[in-house]
């Protein structure tokens, strides 16, 4: 199915909607070039630096991070109606333990500007290099937060990626979540 | 006229389109509930912590800065057609040495959850109380970035507000630039 290049915020709406609702998928790859997905609830959209930006948070403790900081760059996915359960993999088991493409069925399609794939089977893809990235200080969160999202000490690494590319099927509105 | 309530990424495309053509206002007030206003060009939309969060940047320089320093919170409002020299002139003067407010003919309208008045003029509005600051940090910004936007040293501090509410007008789409 083809896809078509569409402006960085015309899916702003419905990318943030379906990161709410279920998550969005975060795609890296290794050295080898094999690729990896993990899931993200947080995230922003936004301009800064003259330039559209994809804020995505990491923990430390992730593979995805691992793979980030080597390669400095990542796409983010708007998974469709029917990908539910690999949603729910992709954030419960880690790429060091299981190959998700494979255990998910997943069609890695080469990116246009950036080492890592987009997922085929998703509505959306943004194509995204690290221009930025900063820890969370655990001085300036609330309490709440800290208790509620940081009982032990894992805090974000947020990656400002800069969006080169977003490409959606035609029909995305009708595909995704 | 009557403004509806909005979820909160429902207008997310339309706020960061207009931001990227002629800029939001953010609105501040100091501690006798005056109100100012600055153009901004630069933010985020996004999700955080189990909460919608608009991210904005701010220099220390600003007198916006020492307002929301104060009372820690802010609005985010999208003009409208016809508020372009409105945006223009709180883009390039201080509140310190102008009444924005006053100059450009803005009328405020209370916020119900924070202290910062929305500006009722503008199409849509965005109620945010900061929960998360954190100061850009030199050493991780492209080379381009800083001698582009930093020539003189003045990094952003980025607020992370909770987005409270949005209203808007129910014909904004006809109304923004």
């Amino acid at each position: 199915m083809e896809r078509i290049e569409l402006s960085p915020f015309q899916v702003a709406r419905e990318t943030l909607e379906v990161m709410l609702k279920t998550g969005l998928l975060m795609v890296t790859v290794d050295e080898k070039g094999k690729p990896n997905a993990m899931t993200i609830g947080w995230g922003f959209i936004g301009y800064i630096w003259t330039k559209p930006v994809f804020i995505v948070a990491v923990r430390p403790s992730r593979y995805t991070y691992t793979l980030v900081e080597k390669t400095g760059d990542f796409t983010v996915n708007v998974p469709v109606k029917g990908m539910e359960k690999a949603v729910e993999l992709c954030g419960t088991v880690s790429g060091r333990d299981v190959d998700k493409f494979k255990e998910c069925n997943f069609t890695p399609i080469a990116s246009k500007y950036v080492k890592a794939p987009i997922i085929g089977e998703c509505a959306i893809g943004f194509e995204c290099r690290a221009m930025y990235k900063q820890d969370l200080i655990s001085e300036a969160l609330t309490k709440e937060v800290v208790s509620l999202c940081y009982p032990k000490g894992d805090y974000h690494r947020l990656y400002f990626g800069e969006i080169l590319r977003v490409t959606a099927y035609r029909n995305y509105r009708e595909l995704i979540l």
